[in-house]
């Protein structure tokens, strides 16, 4: 965990902005869950590792005293924005939106062992659509986080789509045994990382035969042409999926790439899997030049606000790598210094010159301008003190002293000098 | 701890905003600290009753095996913003301005029972200048808080002040043992709940002398009166306090009230008292027309900067009571309906037509209109489907179907009524 300056708040405020302004033109509306939630909930999800990851509260008095070794906690900090999503529909649904258009900006928490670029305390920036069978949904989600990124401009963006019911149907028609298809997933994933011979090799150490390894790989490749369609289903070779599962996979990557124009690419890319197991349908990567990784991930959940709610209701949803983002735009503001509009209003102590220092600075505020008024240090030469409000970024700067004048010490400020002997002795 | 609705979300950013946009312009720059601080961080402050709502982390792995019964919890979530600001200057202080002038907004908990208006997550939002001697801190203080609450429409502001050091020779000078200070102060701010003679009782219940009690009482009385000043000393009677403190109060209150016009109210009120124990010096507290309590308290606290970095630092702050405001803004809300100038694409299935309807939805959303993209549910009638949109506030709506017609449907969205037979069968 850590702690962070003034200029990186601000940096991560404008990127919010940004982003929240987007999202907002596509009717999402925010929403905020508690950062606390059920251990009984957040163990509920398929959240794979991440519920490992989580940091667990202790029961607090009565409880905790008759609490086995087993049983000491019954709290736990969200480790994602997806799992309170879900309990906060199922608990709400009735006075939300339907379909809800959800914005969640927020703090997740995840006890991962320290390391350069990992954080034990993250933002999370996702936005998610429950209620809507429609792949309109990923046309929106996708479109509207392309268009954040472009807000926050980053550039080259390239999005990679893809369906788990395909990737369901590759594992088996390549004759994997179905308790092997989620790490055989977790391999392919790797592909564009390691290459096709990592992921051969990885797949063959472990212990899957020469011929499914194959075939998997054919049918990749068979998947780039177009499918025969036969009795409802599209075929590649021996590789069946319901013809409804491609035809919605069409449609969206058309329709976003019609409207996208050359602002970013869409493309099938059937070696995408995505980690959590939780998803059913479509599932999308953005990434964008200069990153090694993906930028922003998603994709479709219909079975786990059923879970909660007990009536099956679809969801789907894209998250920004906020973390990441907000890395990038610290290097690119790196040298840049504030030039914002700052003042300072040097006051001695005394009653009457007090008074007139507050009313310009009253004065400058109302009209929206920043002003910052400081006591006139009388251990300090005051060519020393504005010298060091300098290093400050001041562009204006007033004296009030206490023979009751009023110097403009501005360009003394800008020149980063020491004022003149006139200002000193006047 | 609760969830917040879309409409909670955007009253508290709306506040958020307001608030922020009047602190910058005081020049101060907002920092952000972890929600988990060590518990011996958490521990170390005089947080007094706080520290016992503490919620604990389990330790992890390991460290959690091998730990006793006494020792399972190693982080705490942060109880309030001090505590953890004073750590986060003691940290970064050489990348910080001097003196640094902080806002925080986030969430801080404890573990209370749960009671009506009362949560276990809460906002609070802090202004705080650390390094900063001179009571211009404090009048900067007032001034920002005071136009931040005028800038939410919170009116009859009156703010009252005191300064510890003249409580703590009030219990002195009135007879009462220095150990039992602490209590008597704790009934005397009860006064303007329980009145003079509920703390009179009070104090009589805890066994306090009939003389020390008049004595307090008489001598509250004095304070309202001009001080005699001699050797330094400000005297009301045998009550002696520092000439300075009573100097630097009545600037304090001049300063603010010259500036303040009629915008608000500040008075010395020698019965404020405020719960904590880490203030040093001066005290004061906002009261609203509408509040039976205050909306923002502050003051002083000088020691607590040293007990982390080893050497002394004044340090002065003021906390909005974020909760208690959002709760009003949200009554006044109540039956305001949302009026912003939304728009609803209708689309039924098929490309041709989704093709055009992103494209309205992109042109207007350029121009930074809210446009939600909606299939036509075939289930529904059109009349039906529209009228259930009509119940989400659209302000304008264009319907894309099968047959490539494209038809205004804004009437009908404001009119809430079925669509005209003509719309139907064209």
């Amino acid at each position: 965990m850590r702690d962070l300056l003034p200029q990186q708040v601000r940096i991560r405020e404008s990127a919010t902005e940004k982003i929240l302004s987007v999202y907002r033109r596509y009717g999402f509306v925010r929403i905020e869950t508690p950062a606390l939630e059920s251990l009984s909930i957040l163990t509920r999800s398929d959240g794979g590792e991440n519920e490992k990851l989580i940091f667990k509260v202790l029961k607090r008095g009565e409880k905790l005293e008759s609490a086995g070794v087993e049983d000491l906690a019954d709290l736990g900090l969200r480790f994602d924005l997806t799992v309170p999503l879900v309990r906060y529909y199922a608990n709400n649904h009735g006075k939300l939106p339907n379909p809800l258009r959800a914005i969640q900006i927020g703090p997740v928490w995840r006890a991962e062992r320290p390391q350069k670029g990992r954080y034990r305390q993250f933002t999370q920036c996702d936005i998610d659509v429950i209620g809507l069978a429609s792949h309109l949904a990923e046309v929106e989600l996708i479109r509207a986080t392309a268009d954040a990124l472009l807000a926050l401009d980053l550039s080259d963006l390239v999005i990679r789509i893809n369906d788990r019911r395909i990737l369901t149907a590759l594992t088996r028609a390549s004759g994997f045994p179905d308790h092997a298809s989620a790490s055989v997933l977790i391999s392919l994933d790797k592909a564009d990382r390691i290459g096709d011979a990592g992921v051969q090799k990885e797949l063959s150490e472990q212990g899957h035969s020469a011929g499914s390894i194959d075939k998997l790989f054919w049918l990749l490749e068979r998947l780039k042409t177009k499918a025969e369609n036969a009795g409802g289903q599209a075929r590649w070779g021996d590789l069946r999926v319901d013809e409804t599962v491609v035809r919605a996979l069409t449609e969206v990557i058309e329709a976003v790439q019609t409207d996208a124009g050359h602002r970013y690419q869409i493309r099938f890319d059937p070696t995408l899997v995505r980690g959590m197991g939780y998803y059913t349908g479509q599932i999308f990567e953005i990434s964008s030049a200069g990153y090694s990784s993906s930028v922003a991930g998603g994709g479709r959940y219909d079975d786990m606000v059923g879970r909660f709610l007990g009536r099956p209701v679809p969801a789907c949803g894209f998250s920004i790598g906020f973390e990441r983002i907000a890395s990038l735009l610290e290097e690119r503001a790196g040298a840049a210094r504030d030039t914002s509009d700052k003042t300072v209003v040097l006051v001695e102590a005394g009653t009457p010159q007090l008074e007139r220092a507050l009313e310009e600075a009253r004065e400058r505020r109302s009209r929206g301008e920043i002003v910052v008024i400081e006591p006139r240090d009388p251990k300090k030469s005051l060519g020393k003190q504005i010298y060091e409000l300098a290093q400050q970024d001041f562009g204006a700067g007033t004296l009030y002293d206490a023979a009751g004048r009023c110097v403009d010490v501005t360009s003394e400020l800008r020149g980063k000098r020491a004022p003149s002997a006139k200002l000193i002795t006047e």
